[in-house]
């Protein structure tokens, strides 16, 4: 029914159509008609009684108990050094609820005692410093809305052959958050940097003392010691009760649990960026300090483990983010990277954040390979998976950004594939 | 120590200090010299064991367990027929986290079955249409950062006497969060309105069935059937599966559990617009159909219940937002509303959202009267109590917008007074 007002804009192959039917009233006749649904307007039971009561602590209903946090996995022989996924494919907007921001410790989540935590700010500063998270609460503070992405995220598509998974199992160690708190700027200054510091090395509370280095620049640019997430204190799972936040940075950067800032003249080469977070070169060459993430975008509707129904007309919707500020554009193609169509992107386009687009694609119920495409407003255009790979050690897995395609097949399953 | 940098850049009586101080560096001097925490650097508890394991459903912290929704109450001989309230006094930046989104409920919280669920379109329409949850998501859909607001929200304001209360139980009526979903438009275009058309009628599918009448222009405007909140699917004490959304109108208009939407050619004058949410004038009229929330905002911290330390520079910190837009600047007073300082807006300024506004105020110990004074991008300015209550019943709670003024004592409790 109503297919008659389907506009024909066709934008790019196999069904893409102009994202300008965003903008207008699309009929997609996948509605019934009430006359098949005589007994629409009939009461449910649930009108029937009073329903329940007012909460001190709100839930999600228990249809949607298979929303939550997904591909827990620890390392061999430890309990907290491992990872949890966002659910992105059970997921839209740009906002990741906190419950499923996604977790990567390095030994597990300490349990602090926010009376007994402190800041100390020390090193080439004129005037070491403590602060209480009382102190901090009353320096001038921000709020900013920017995603978080772990630097091994996406890490699988360095295989040979396509691994396996769900959106949330390849591409989950990503979230956005309101983050708040005290620009690191202002306490520095507090503390009075002397002109020979350079770099700062973040130190957390946690067992495994995570200890990153960054430069200054970076710090006097954007950096926050947030104490707040999504509009409440921090959770012990993302640094509560005080975190570094480098905007745009790979997520281990963003010391959670900040314990020290030692101010230096040079890197500290820690185990965390000689061992790890470092990047190897295919002529056994490690870049170092490859600090910003790269632009990206991924399909998480549809997405492996959510099938498609009868063939029409879907909303194809995603993310894309960008260390270097804000999303410009991105593209969707259904016939594998063969023809591309411009994707209409939701209202809030903010820097260094989660950017939502959709598409609206007349499916055939044919195979089809979906892809998307993300450029950012410095004009760097995601890369396809043979880029990325260009020059790369056959086991560097972190910062990868290559375009995902999935391959939906006739029966309206959706898989990882190359193309 | 460091009281050097304190800039002097006072903008108004009693300490205010310019909104420059948060663009900038600004010494507080309430951190410790580390000298004086001298085992500041020794290894915590918690850094000598590994911590807790990831988990699939993330949690606040215990040290934050009364952060949690406040105020709950309800009807005499009700259990679901009253209010739970946002406890914004504990809150910073602008979103609310969905579990502690306040709640208001007419006959509580329906248990929707999501597959049986459907929203119905009829009345004067071309094609009386059924949607299934299934149905709507395959529609283009939007995402925006948005505020809700109780039209009763802050009513305790036209008590003769201050009503002593905390900025929750005064002000909780109010949250902001990421809403997506589909537009309305697109769905009543598919049925085919008929000319004669102009308003449509929206009821739930709670045991009150909640009913509210909508002029099309609002419909065709920018509202939504809301299918996602902050990310994740609605809870259902926000309407699950599926609500609808009027940006900047009162909470009520934001049918929850939106089953059914009928076009008519007038209003249907239920319950819910006659006996309840109208506003009585003092000379016996009520003003039906008063839509949109007015200009306003309040200062969080400080707020009763918190209780302010030693004399010195504090960060005042609260919310703006306005039915109209975007809010486009606030100014706060120590003196009791004598002279007024620009305050600083955090980074999003976002249309019909809450904004998060900041001053840097230098305390000297003795009373004083804090205020905020909003004014949005349409020119309103955040009235005096006086001024809203002019021309009302005496018992004309709703829409209250009156500019809040909170005191100070010399022991640095705070206290809701009428100045």
């Amino acid at each position: 029914m109503a297919e008659n007002k389907l506009p024909l804009e066709v934008a790019a192959g196999n069904g893409l159509m102009d994202r300008r039917f965003f903008m207008k009233a699309g009929a997609l006749g996948s509605a019934a008609l009430l006359s098949a649904t005589a007994n629409a307007l009939q009461r449910e039971e649930w009108m029937k009684l009073p329903g329940a009561g007012m909460s001190d602590n709100g839930a999600p209903s228990p249809h949607e108990s298979y929303v939550k946090r997904l591909d827990v996995s620890s390392q061999p022989g430890t309990t907290g050094t491992g990872v949890s996924r966002s659910p992105l494919q059970f997921l839209d907007g740009i906002i990741t609820p906190s419950r499923l921001h996604f977790e990567r410790h390095h030994s597990g989540i300490p349990d602090i005692d926010p009376e007994q935590h402190r800041l100390v700010i020390h090193g080439l500063v004129d005037r070491p410093l403590s602060f209480s998270l009382d102190d901090l609460d009353r320096y001038p503070s921000v709020s900013r809305i920017q995603f978080l992405e772990c630097s091994g995220n996406s890490g699988a598509g360095i295989a040979p052959e396509p691994v396996q998974g769900t959106c949330s199992s390849l591409h989950g160690l990503v979230a956005a958050s309101e983050w708040g708190g005290v620009p690191l700027s202002i306490l520095l200054d507090e503390a009075g940097v002397k002109p020979e510091g350079k770099w700062i090395i973040a130190d957390g509370a946690d067992a495994a003392m995570m200890s990153r280095s960054v430069p200054m620049e970076k710090v006097l640019d954007d950096a926050i010691v947030a104490l707040y997430q999504n509009g409440e204190r921090l959770r012990p799972s993302n640094g509560y009760p005080m975190r570094l936040f480098l905007p745009g940075w790979e997520g281990n950067t963003c010391v959670k649990w900040l314990r020290t800032v030692v101010v230096t003249d040079q890197p500290a080469m820690t185990k965390d960026e000689t061992s790890k977070y470092s990047d190897l070169n295919d002529d056994g060459e490690a870049r170092l300090f490859t600090f910003p993430m790269g632009v990206k975008s991924v399909i998480t509707s549809p997405s492996p483990g959510l099938v498609m129904g009868k063939k029409g007309v879907y909303q194809v919707s995603g993310i894309a983010w960008t260390g270097a500020g804000k999303i410009r554009r991105v593209e969707v193609s259904a016939d594998g990277g063969k023809s591309w169509a411009d994707a209409a992107l939701d209202e809030h386009v903010l820097p260094k954040c989660l950017t939502r687009f959709r598409s609206a694609w007349n499916w055939d119920g044919g195979s089809a390979v979906l892809m998307s495409r993300a450029t950012d407003e410095a004009g760097a255009v995601q890369p396809t998976r043979t880029a990325v790979l260009r020059g790369r050690a056959s086991n560097s897995f972190y910062h990868y950004n290559g375009i995902q395609a999935w391959q939906v097949s006739e029966t309206g399953e959706v898989n990882n594939v190359y193309a």
